[in-house]
C-alpha cells in the first residue's frame, strides 16, 4: 500500500513540499540525498583556489590569434602570407589547406568550416590562425596575413532570409531545419473559439555572460595524440570535432574539462570550434597552444540565444477553455546550423505551453542569416516561444475578464492528461501544485486586481503618479533530457571505485558547469553505497574515463548521470554483498544497505560499510565498476507532429511583482516567486541556487539583456558595459518554492529542471507590466526605451 | 590432441624458439601479439616530446629544498628557525610538528619518519623542508634553519650491526627481517657430499642510474584534495603515504604518473617519501610544490641495491650431484626498513638457485645500519645470492673437473621436479632449453676449455702475454610476481573503453617505466578485441582510474595487468556479442573473434569489429568495462622454510666471453649470450630491449658499478663521473635468445621476466674471468683495481 505523505520543510530560505511514497523511503536511512549539504566546490571557488584554464601553464606554451572576417558575407579572392615577416616574429600561420583532417566543425549538420575557404558568411568567421609565443606576438602577425575579399550582399532578418531569391547562406532556401507540432483541426478550433487573439513577438540575441570567458588549451604529443583542456559543457563533442579536424582516431584525442566558470549552453558547441582551432595550432607547431578569449572576443564571436520572431493566434471559449493555438516560429540561426535543429525542436514542442488544447498547429523554422551562428542557451529555444505563449494566455484572460491564474488553471495539464503533441503525462505532474503554492506564497488572491485602464494611467501620471505597481504570472513546463531528436546521445556512463580506507572516487561523462552536479551526484553515490558524503570525490571529467555520455545540456546531468551511478553502485553492492555475506553468516540476497551499514534482513546482524570495504580489499575482491544507463524510450513523428518526445516533464509557475515608472519607462522588478516541480530535491540548497540564478537570468532576458548588431551585422554590445546584465542592485527578493512530485524513473525521484528557472520569468514580467500600466509589451527585453516607446505609441494610437 | 610445434624465428637480431600448443592458436588470427611492433612511446621519447615531470609547469609553482642530516647517527637537541630571515626570503619552513597526519612514511613496517624528530639515523635524513619560489631561494634559507645535534656512534657493516651490543638502529638487535629456506637435513647432506666448497661473497651498493632523476610535484586544491604528479613505479604506494601524512581520505589524494625515465626499483618506495615531502610543502603553502632532484641529491639520498655478504657452503657427490647448500645471507638495509623484508624474501628463496638439492638451509637477515636506506633494484635481493650461488657452482665444477654447463645440467630443474623449497614446477620449465640454446648459439662446446693454471698465466704474462680470454656461464631462475609475502597486493584492475570510431582506450594500475608495458598491453588488448594496434591508446596511470593494482615490480605488469585486461575485454566481448548476434542472425554463444572480425561459428557470417563497435554505439550499448584479476594462489611457511611462494618461474642462461688484461686487471666483456624462457614473447622487440638493457645493467653490477661511502657513512660517488656505468664503448655484442615455454595462466602464455636479464650476468662474468686467468673473484664489481689485487694476492699466496 502506498501512502502519500506531504511534508513541508524550510531550507535556507526555500519553501518546499515533498510528495513521496512511504514505501520508497521506509527502511532507508538517507545519508545525503535531500539534505542541503555544502557544495563540494564551494570553498575552492570562493577562495580562488579552483584551477580555471587561465590558471594552467604548460612548458613552451604558445598562444593563438585568429584572423577573422570583417565582412558579413564575402568571397575570399586570395590569401597572401608574408613569410618573411612570420619568420621575423617567430610565428606560424595555419590556413584551411593546412588542416590534416576534414575542414568541418561537426555539430549536427556538416556545414561549418573550421577556416573559411571560398566564402565567409558572418563577421568574425575564422579565416586563418596564427601561433606565437604570446598573445601580443601572435596578434602582431595579423598584418602578415592579407585576405582579399569581394563583398557580397548579406541578410540578417529571418523573415527576409527565408526563401530569399538571391542570397543563399544555407542550401537553396536558407531553411536549416523545420519541425512541427499538430493536434486536431486548427481551423475547426478557431471556428469553435469565442475569442481569438493574434500577436507577433520578438525576442533578442542574448549573450550567456558566463563569469569565465571561453578558452581551451591544446597539448600535443607529437603528431599522434592530443589532449585538450578547456572550459566546456560537452567534452565528447569536442573529442569528435578535434579527431575529425586532425584525422586522429578518437582514442588519441583526450578532452579534459577544466573548472568551468558558467556555460548556460554557450559552451556546448562553441568549444568544438575553439578547440579545433587550438588543436590545429598545436598540430602545426607540436607545442601546447592556448586560446583564451577576452570578453570582447567572446561576445563578438561565439554563439548566443537565437533571436526569434513568433507569431501566435490563440482561440478559447468564453468559459476560458483553449480551443486552438497556431504558432509560426522563426528562429534566426546565423550563418551556420550548429545546434539550431536541436534548439528548434525543443522550441516547437514547448510552443503551445503546458496546456490541454485540442487543436494545435506549430510551424517552426530555423533560418540562416549572415550573423554569427546562434546556439544553445538555457531553455534551448523554449523561452522565446514560452514568452509568446504566456503573453497570449494573459491577453485572452484579459479579454475574457478572468484572473489569469484562474484562466490558466482551467487549461493546465494534470496527471493522466494528454499534451498538445499527444503524450499522456501519467505521473509526476506537479503543474497545478506549483501554481497553487506560488499563488499562496505570493498572496496573489489578495494582490491581484485587473489592470488599470491606460487612459487612467496616463491621466494620473500627468498629475504626478509615475510609479505603477503590477503583478504577473506564467505557467510553463520543460521536457526533461535530450528528447527523441537526441535519442542516440541519450545514454550515460559512470565509473565508481572504492578506496582502501572506505572512501570513494567516481567519474561521469557530464560536466560541472556551476549547476552543482558534483555535489548532487556525490550525494547520490553516498546514499547508494552507504559512504559519508565527505569521503566522496568526483574525478575530473575526461573523455577517457567514461564513454561518450552525451552532452551536459537539457537539464540531464543529475538525472541521467545519476542513473548511471546508481547502476555502477548497484553492481558494487552485489560485489560487496558476496564478500560480506559469509562474514555475517548469511547469503548475499539477505543483505541490504541501511545508512552506513550493511544489514542482514533476517538476523539484523550488521557491519559498517567502511569495514566492509576494508574486507573487500583484504580478500582482493573487485572494487570498481563501470555503470551504464540508457534513457527511457521517446519518439516523435515530425510528419504527424505528434509523439512522446520527452521521458518526463518538469513544471513551474513564476509570479512577478513590478513597479513601472511611466515617465522613464523603467521597470523595477520587486519580487519573484518561483515554484518548481523537480521530482525530488537531491540538495535543496543547490536547487535553490539554480532557481535564484535562473530567475535572475530570465529577468535579464525579459528586462535587460540584448545583443545589438550594426547594420553591417557586427556585434556592437561586445562587453558587459554595453551588454547589460542585472546587477545585485537590480536583484529582487526571489522566493524559491520546491515542489516534489517524484518521477519514478529518476534517481530518488529527481527530474532535470536546471534550465526551467529562466524560462518563465520574461512573460511574468511583461504580464506584470501590463497589470501595472495596461500596456502590452511584444518585444523583449522590456528596456526603459522600449517600455517608454510602447507607452508613447499607445498614447498616439489612442489619441490620449 | 596437443601437438607441440617448434618454430624458430629471427626478429631484429633476437633468436627465439617457440614451444606452443597448436590448439591454443588454431582458429585465431593474431593481430598484434607476438609481433615486433613499434613501441607506442618510441617516437615521442626519441624526439624529446614526452612530458617528464621536469617539463610540467603549474601557475605560482614553488620549489622544495630539504634540510638533511650531515651525520650518520645523532640526537637532535634543538631546531631553531630564524623567522625574520624566512620572511625576508619569502619562504616557508616545515618541521615534523607541522605534519597534519602521521609522521610516518608507510612502506611495510612503520619505522620511517618523514621528518626526523629526535634522532637522525643516516647522512641525508630529512629534518625540515623549505618551500620557496625557486630552488635557489629555497636553498638560500638553509642557514635560517639551525639544527643542533649530539653525534652518536654509528655502524655501517651488517656483520657488526647484527646484535650490536650498544648501537641500536632498529629494534633490539638491528634485525629488520628474517627469512629461511629449508630442505632435508643439511648435516646429512654435507656428510654425504664428496666435495664441499665454502665461500664468502660481497656485493656492492648499486645505484639505479635511471636516466631521469627522481622528482614529484604536489598540486593542492585548498586543504581538501591533492594531486601528485611524479616519476614513479607505484602510484598506489604514494597515494597511501601522502594520505597518511596529510590525514586525507584516499579518495582525495590522486597520484598521476608522469613519463618515467627509468626506475629499476629505485622509484618503488622512494617516491613515497619525496611525494610526502612535497605534499607537506603544498599543504603548508596551498601552492603547487616541485621537488625535482639533481643527480647528486638523488644518488646521495635515495635507495640503492642492498650491499650484501653471502656465505655459502655447497656439497656435491663426485658424480656432480648437489647434496647440500647452506647459505647465510646478510643484507645491509641501511637506516630504515623500507622494502627490506620483501627484498630479503626473494633473496632467501632464490639463494639455492634453479636446482634440485635434497638438503638446503638458507638463513637470511636484513640488518639495519647507519647508511641511507637500501631498497628495491631489478632482481630484488636475488642477484646478490645468485652471484654467490653461481660462483659456488663453478667452483665445484672446477673441483670435479667438469664442464660447468654439464655440471649444471645434472642438477637443473625440469618439468615435474621440486624446487629446494618444495614447490613442484609442473609446466613452463624452459630452464634446460635456455642452457641448450645458449650453448649452441655461443658455440660453448667448441670454445670452452678448463681454465689455465694461474702459474702459467703469470709466467706467460711476464713474457708479454697480457690478454687472456675466457668464457663463463650462469643458470638462474626468477619467481614471477609478488609471491606469497606480497599476496595481499597481488590483484590488478583494468578499464577498457571502446570509442565511437572503433578505437580503444584502456587504463591499468601498473606503470610504464621504460620496460615497454604500454606497448605489450596494447598488443594484448588488440588481440582480445580484434582492434588494430595503432588505434589503441593507454591512458596515463592515475590512481582514480583503476583501483589499487599493487606495485609495478616483480616483473608483474605484463602478466597481471595483462590478465586484468583480458578480463575486461572478455566482458566487453560479451556485451558486443549480445548486440551483434541479431545482426548476424544468430545467438551470442555462436560468436567468436577471428582477427578483426566477429564470426558465427555456425554460419561463418561475419562483421568487422570496427563496424560492430559502431553498431554498439548506435544501439546505445554499454561500451566500457572494469576488469579485475587476482593472482593464482601462493603460500610459504617461514617456520618450515617450504612452500609454493611464486605462481610460476622464468628461467635463464647467461654465457659471457671476456678478455682479461692481467697487467692492469681490466676485464673486457666481449660477448653475452642471454637465453630467457619468457613463456611467450608478446613483443619480441621490446623483449629483446629488456634483455639487452638488463644484460648491460648486470654487467654493470659484475664489472663496473659500486657506490663508495666515506668512513662517516656519506655517499662519495654521487654522480655519473664517479659512479661508473657501462658506456656504449663498453657494450659487448649481446645475443638475445628467446625461449617460449608457455605458462598456462599467463596472457597468451607470457610470464614476467623483466628483472631476470640483469640477474645472472655478474657470475657469468666472474666465472669467465676465472676461465681466462684462473683467479676467483669473490667480491663484485670486478673492477680493474679489484682484479689486479686478486691477481697480486694470489701471486703472494702461491708465492709465484
Amino acid at each position: 500500500m502506498q501512502r502519500k505523505i506531504f511534508i513541508i520543510i524550510k531550507v535556507a530560505g526555500a519553501i518546499y513540499t515533498q510528495t513521496k511514497f512511504l514505501n520508497l523511503t521506509l527502511g532507508v536511512v538517507p545519508l545525503a540525498v535531500g539534505k542541503p549539504l555544502e557544495r563540494k566546490d564551494a570553498r575552492i571557488k570562493v577562495k580562488g583556489e579552483a584551477q580555471y584554464n587561465f590558471d594552467l601553464s604548460f612548458s613552451d606554451e604558445q598562444y593563438l590569434a585568429v584572423v577573422r572576417s570583417p565582412f558579413a558575407h564575402a568571397r575570399i579572392k586570395k590569401i597572401t602570407v608574408d613569410n618573411e615577416k612570420l619568420e621575423q616574429l617567430g610565428v606560424t600561420v595555419g590556413l584551411s589547406k593546412d588542416i590534416p583532417g576534414k575542414n568541418i566543425v561537426h555539430v549536427i549538420l556538416d556545414d561549418w568550416p573550421l577556416l573559411a575557404e571560398e566564402v565567409v558568411r558572418h563577421v568574425g568567421e575564422p579565416v586563418a590562425i596564427i601561433v606565437g609565443k604570446s598573445p601580443t606576438v601572435a596578434k602582431s602577425a595579423f598584418s602578415a596575413v592579407h585576405v582579399e575579399y569581394e563583398v557580397l550582399p548579406a541578410v540578417f532578418n529571418p523573415d527576409e532570409a527565408k526563401d530569399h531569391p538571391t542570397i543563399q547562406v544555407f542550401g537553396d532556401n536558407n531553411i536549416i531545419s523545420y519541425w512541427q507540432q499538430k493536434n486536431g483541426d486548427i481551423n475547426k478550433g478557431f471556428a469553435e473559439a469565442d475569442v481569438i487573439i493574434e500577436g507577433e513577438y520578438r525576442t533578442p540575441a542574448q549573450e550567456h555572460a558566463y563569469i569565465e570567458p571561453q578558452g581551451v588549451i591544446a597539448v600535443p604529443l607529437g603528431r599522434d595524440e592530443i589532449t585538450i583542456y578547456g572550459s566546456m559543457q560537452c567534452p565528447f563533442y569536442v573529442q569528435r570535432a578535434v579527431a575529425d579536424i586532425l584525422g586522429y582516431p578518437w582514442s588519441k584525442v583526450t578532452i579534459v574539462q577544466t573548472t568551468t566558470g558558467g556555460a548556460f549552453g554557450g559552451k556546448e558547441d562553441q568549444p568544438n570550434q575553439l578547440a579545433s582551432l587550438a588543436a590545429l595550432g598545436a598540430y602545426l607547431t607540436r607545442k601546447p597552444v592556448k586560446y583564451l578569449l577576452t570578453r570582447e572576443e567572446d561576445i563578438e564571436n561565439t554563439s548566443k540565444r537565437h533571436p526569434a520572431i513568433i507569431r501566435v493566434k490563440t482561440g478559447a471559449t468564453r468559459e476560458g477553455i483553449l480551443q486552438a493555438v497556431q504558432v509560426e516560429y522563426l528562429m534566426n540561426s546565423g550563418a551556420y546550423s550548429t545546434l539550431s535543429p536541436a534548439v528548434l525542436y525543443r522550441g516547437a514542442l514547448h510552443a503551445a505551453g503546458p496546456y490541454k488544447c485540442p487543436n494545435v498547429d506549430v510551424q517552426a523554422y530555423a533560418v540562416a542569416t549572415n550573423l554569427v551562428p546562434f546556439g544553445a542557451f538555457r531553455g534551448f529555444g523554449s523561452p522565446q516561444v514560452l514568452f509568446a505563449c504566456e503573453e497570449q494566455m494573459d491577453r485572452i484572460a484579459t479579454k475574457l475578464g478572468l484572473d489569469p491564474t484562474e484562466f490558466r488553471q482551467k487549461n493546465l495539464l494534470h496527471k493522466g492528461d494528454t499534451t498538445t503533441f499527444g503524450q499522456v503525462v501519467d505521473h509526476s505532474v506537479g503543474m497545478s501544485e506549483t501554481l497553487k503554492q506560488a499563488k499562496e506564497k505570493s498572496e496573489w488572491v489578495q494582490k491581484w486586481k485587473p489592470a488599470p485602464g491606460f487612459n487612467q494611467v496616463i491621466q494620473e501620471s500627468r498629475k504626478g503618479k509615475y510609479l505603477w505597481e503590477g503583478i504577473g504570472v506564467s505557467t510553463i513546463f520543460y521536457g526533461v533530457g535530450l528528447g527523441s531528436a537526441g535519442k542516440a546521445l541519450s545514454r550515460t556512463g559512470s565509473y565508481v571505485q572504492l578506496e582502501p580506507d572506505g572512501s570513494v572516487v567516481f567519474a561521469v561523462g557530464t560536466t560541472e558547469i556551476g549547476q552543482g552536479m558534483i555535489t548532487v551526484l556525490s550525494q547520490i553515490v553516498a546514499d547508494e553505497l552507504g559512504v559519508e558524503y565527505s569521503k566522496i570525490r568526483m574525478a575530473p571529467v575526461d573523455t577517457s574515463r567514461v564513454p561518450d555520455s552525451g552532452p551536459t545540456v537539457a537539464s540531464r546531468s543529475t538525472t541521467f548521470s545519476g542513473r548511471a551511478l546508481q547502476d555502477a553502485c548497484k553492481k558494487i553492492r552485489t560485489l560487496m554483498y558476496e564478500i560480506i555475506a559469509p562474514h555475517l553468516e548469511t547469503i548475499p540476497s539477505d543483505l541490504q544497505l541501511e545508512g552506513n551499514y550493511i544489514i542482514s534482513k533476517e538476523t539484523k546482524r550488521k557491519i559498517m560499510v567502511d569495514d566492509a570495504i576494508k574486507i573487500m580489499y583484504q580478500e582482493r575482491g573487485q572494487v570498481a565498476m563501470a555503470g551504464w544507463d540508457v534513457a527511457p524510450p521517446t519518439d516523435f513523428d515530425n510528419e504527424k507532429g505528434q509523439g512522446n518526445p520527452y521521458v518526463t516533464y518538469a513544471w513551474a509557475t513564476n509570479i512577478v511583482e513590478v513597479a513601472v515608472d511611466v515617465q522613464t519607462g523603467t521597470v523595477h522588478i520587486k519580487k519573484i516567486w518561483a515554484a518548481h516541480d523537480v521530482g525530488k530535491a537531491i540538495n535543496p540548497q543547490t536547487l535553490e541556487g539554480q532557481i535564484e540564478g535562473g530567475s535572475l537570468q530570465g529577468m535579464g532576458l525579459g528586462r535587460f539583456e540584448e545583443i545589438v548588431f550594426t547594420p553591417e551585422g557586427q556585434v556592437m554590445s561586445n562587453n558587459l558595459g554595453t551588454f547589460l546584465v542585472p546587477t545585485t542592485k537590480d536583484t529582487p527578493s526571489i522566493h524559491s518554492i520546491i515542489v516534489e512530485d517524484p518521477w519514478k524513473q529518476g534517481p530518488y525521484g529527481a527530474k532535470g529542471f536546471g534550465e526551467q528557472p529562466l524560462m518563465g520569468v520574461a512573460p511574468a514580467v511583461t504580464n506584470a507590466i501590463f497589470n501595472a500600466i495596461g500596456v502590452r509589451i511584444s518585444e523583449i527585453p522590456a528596456t526603459p526605451e522600449r517600455v517608454w516607446k510602447a507607452i508613447q505609441d499607445k498614447v498616439q494610437e489612442e489619441a490620449i
